[in-house]
């Protein structure tokens, strides 16, 4: 039997658009012989559709586009399409798979484990189905399953998070192949984490699995493709693009039998992270409707990140880059940004903070004089926020936050004023990990396009004379490991203490990420990249005691 | 059996002094002689306390400061103490309730209904529990349950969200008294429903029901007290204060006997939203560590009810208002928020935001003439929301943003400008509601503390010659109710348009909603007074197609 299968970037909401790219795809599969076209989780919504589910009317729309579109589709002879859909049963709403076949719904295959952890909110939708049944696809016992389904096993994971694994259920009734509809979005370290695993129960059930998987950018949230086919003998023998769309067709005869060449195993590294905040920045630009974006230059790593990602993503004529400098900001700040527009061929203009900072002096200070105090450096970031901001809306450009993510973890940035944008794409870095990047980018254009000064030279945020993030935060090669202790490993100060830091330091760290909740509640959403990113993925109180 | 049930306000994640609370508590009740004390669903660690939660550590001391300072309360013959707390079984955490008795824990009863919905997150942290026992306190038939876990009726709901009813099992096991720790947050029309339901349930089980719920303000949520309590008759014996801690005392005998005196049932009004409010911004500045709050004073109506508010709240002397008038201000602007000003008793100042206005139409503007388009109309409200901020953080003041639910739907508020604070105090009123909380506000004061014309003058942001916000949104007293219908009840445009809106008013507004997600995206976190406000309450996709 000859499947195919779809891996799609679809756009969230769009029901429509996300039918029409489903029936367009699976016609070209048609055309190529395909016995069985396969899509994604969530197909028609994107995923994930958050509250949409919530709407009747979305579910209905949902619900007409594959009566009225997609089930005609597999009639006159034509072959089934599974697809991945919300699905009503006795009142109650299930994450499905659907199969349709001459012109009907075939089949229903409802997912039983719901992730409710970290970005997921899956319970807030559906209901847990605990009964799976092996499919017959021609002769061959199918498992369908849904995504989290598969992550679940006692083997392979030293603790489980639900009660029932589908695999052992599936392959318990027979099943030859395991075909997994899966919406996953990326984390560094997924790549390994999904290829071990699914290799790993590919030879513990000595069965075949396809890994399907939705790509693109939806708001934080990047999937990653990479869609995998196991033999079974738990070799890899196809892994789909990581970035882009593809349609793929496998022919069953392969699963079970010795692989002719065997794909490398998968890693994720700088390059991956690179890619991934590339599609990010580039799907939340287009699926929001903007062509072009506009952010600070300030000659220092961050921003010069973002510039050359945002370069890359969508092209330099769409990137406007603006130079702010005050009072304090060094003559090599403006030849580093200057020097980076130059090299990436985006377009810079210049606005000097300092007549709008003195206007708000003079009417705020008595005698009209800077006093140079902490309320002084915001209002210098917020006028620069103003400008993007002014120039985003006048103009039509989406505002790039340039903020990483140790700043946004210890609260070293201003609220409304270097936080300002529409998306911050870098929020998830820590620093060090930027300055990696700023390499890996120069390294893969084969020149200097990052000036290396801007690399090398101390973290400024160029606020008042003579200012070094130094000053105020530990060096961020210490900063870094406490920051990912803390908050993507929940330890507490004493279990990072001992792992060898101050004592002194892990509190005041800790201390810095507590209390500046509340500019992250108001942070832009930002591209994940880590195991545990700001915003839905961790959520905490603000008004709070600090006991922990 | 004299029980006592303090209903308390904890400050999330302050373990030692919530414990140490519930310690004062405890032995006040001993003094009176109760025989059983009763705390509300997660004491030590307030509700919610989110993702401190994932924290080990914080588990650890939550059951530190149970046993080693908790159950020794109960030795010596002193009486058992009921508690809410965490609690770890077999490798996994259940939302518990603690039988504290001759320093032991002599029994533990385990939530079985997890709220997942809405502002709601449970199935993040716990596990369900399927299995519940009555409990015998003396010779009482106890049935011991935390909060969702009444909420589930066949009789009393036309629709149930989950499969087990704890209430059936424990009154089908003999129970004569369901004891509920709740931690259960307001919102309109609550009140009603919670004594509907309770009374229901009594009548239903002939079973006496003490309701014990949380009081005070955790950032978004005011959780109203109001514990009560049913004879076995469904009479409603006694109902404690909505807005402070209690601790009251139950004798059993009256639990199970007719009333002496009925509590005539409660209600919530216009009354109620002005308290929670109060509470909620009272909570919220203490919780935060603030004494001092600063708010822009426009001269209309919702600027000048945030100030009511917080007045009320904190006294005026920790009220600072700032008039920023720009050249677009009418006089009456000024006049009115003096009037309000002295009214309230609270200090004003007053900058004008034309000079840095006009220092940055000199840079970003070639030939420095204002153009009068949108981008200069949130650039004069992004430096209201600059100086606020400026005097926040100079001066310690936490900055309250004064927007509305009405104009945060449709995004017609300036992000970083109007919409810069630490708190939003009435982003869950529609602007209708804002009128009627001001009259309110006046009636209950016995004299004109918001000035008549603040509260009957045309709204307007004042951002260009004689704008009004009608030029730009339909009148209030449509678009609230077709907000209404959209963010509350979900439905789609088709659906209000048949409830007599007006088609292409109706596709506008909801145009509108959708395309402002970005903003409300980055809000400062609001008072939750709606069944559905935004925020947490209400999770949507930024990045999206628009086929709803």
């Amino acid at each position: 039997m000859r499947i195919a299968l779809a891996q799609l970037n679809p756009t969230i909401g769009a029901l429509e658009k996300n039918a029409e790219k489903v029936e367009t795809y699976y016609r070209k599969a048609l055309e190529d012989g395909a016995e069985l076209v396969v899509f994604t989780e969530l197909s028609l919504s994107g995923y994930p559709p958050k509250d949409l589910l919530l709407y009747d009317s979305f579910l209905q729309r949902e619900r007409e586009l594959i009566t009225g579109k997609l089930m005609p589709l597999t009639g006159d002879g034509n072959p089934p399409l599974l697809i991945g859909a919300a699905h009503r049963q006795d009142g109650k709403l299930y994450n499905g798979a659907l199969l349709l076949e001459n012109g009907q719904v075939k089949a229903v295959h409802l997912k039983t484990l719901l992730p409710n952890f970290d970005v997921f909110d899956e319970e807030r939708y559906f209901t847990r189905c605990s009964n799976r049944q092996v499919e017959m696809v021609g002769d061959l016992a199918v498992g369908i399953t849904i995504c989290e389904d598969i992550w679940n096993d006692e083997d392979f994971f030293p603790e489980q998070l639900y009660d029932l694994d589908p695999n052992k259920i599936l392959f318990g009734q027979g099943a030859k192949l395991l075909l997994n509809l899966s919406a996953s979005p990326y984390h560094l370290g997924k790549h390994k984490l999904r290829e071990d695993m699914l290799s790993f129960l590919a030879k513990k059930y000595r069965g075949a699995i396809i890994y399907l998987n939705q790509v693109g950018g939806n708001d934080e949230l990047v999937f990653d493709g990479s869609s995998l086919v196991y033999n079974n003998r738990g070799e890899l023998i196809y892994r789909a693009a990581a970035f882009g769309e593809e349609l793929f067709f496998i022919e069953t005869e392969d699963l079970f039998r010795p692989a002719d060449n065997i794909v490398p195993p998968g890693t994720d590294d700088i390059n991956t992270v690179r890619e991934v905040l590339t599609l990010g920045l580039k799907d939340y630009v287009r699926k929001t409707g903007f062509k072009k974006v506009i952010l600070g230059i300030s000659g220092g790593a961050d921003s010069a990140v973002v510039a050359a990602l945002a370069a890359e993503a969508l092209g330099a004529e769409n990137v406007l880059g603006v130079m702010m400098p005050s009072r304090y900001s060094s003559s090599h700040s403006i030849e580093d940004a200057e020097a980076l527009a130059k090299n990436l061929g985006f377009e810079v203009r210049m606005h000097r903070i300092g007549e709008p900072f003195d206007a708000f002096i003079k009417i705020l200070n008595e005698g009209g004089k800077p006093l140079q105090d902490l309320a002084e450096e915001n209002l210098q970031a917020r006028i620069r926020g103003n400008i993007i901001m002014h120039i985003s809306n006048r103009e039509g450009y989406l505002a790039l936050a340039t903020g990483n993510k140790s700043e946004l973890a210890v609260g070293y940035s201003t609220l409304y004023g270097d936080m300002a944008g529409g998306l911050a794409v870098i929020a998830d870095l820590p620093k060090m990990m930027v300055y990696e990047l700023a390499n890996n980018i120069n390294e893969v254009s084969g020149r200097e396009v990052i000036p290396a000064r801007t690399i090398t030279k101390p973290p400024s945020a160029e606020l008042r004379p003579d200012q070094k993030d130094e000053d105020s935060l530990p060096p961020y090669h210490i900063l870094d490991p406490i920051l990912h202790h803390y908050i993507e490993e929940n330890l507490a100060a004493a279990d990072i203490v001992d792992r060898g830091f101050d004592q002194d330091t892990v509190d005041k760290v800790i201390q810095m990420v507590d209390r500046s909740e509340f500019k992250r509640r108001q942070a832009a959403p930002g591209l994940r990249i880590t195991t545990r990113s700001f915003g839905a993925g961790r959520r905490m109180p603000i008004a709070r005691g600090y006991d922990l």
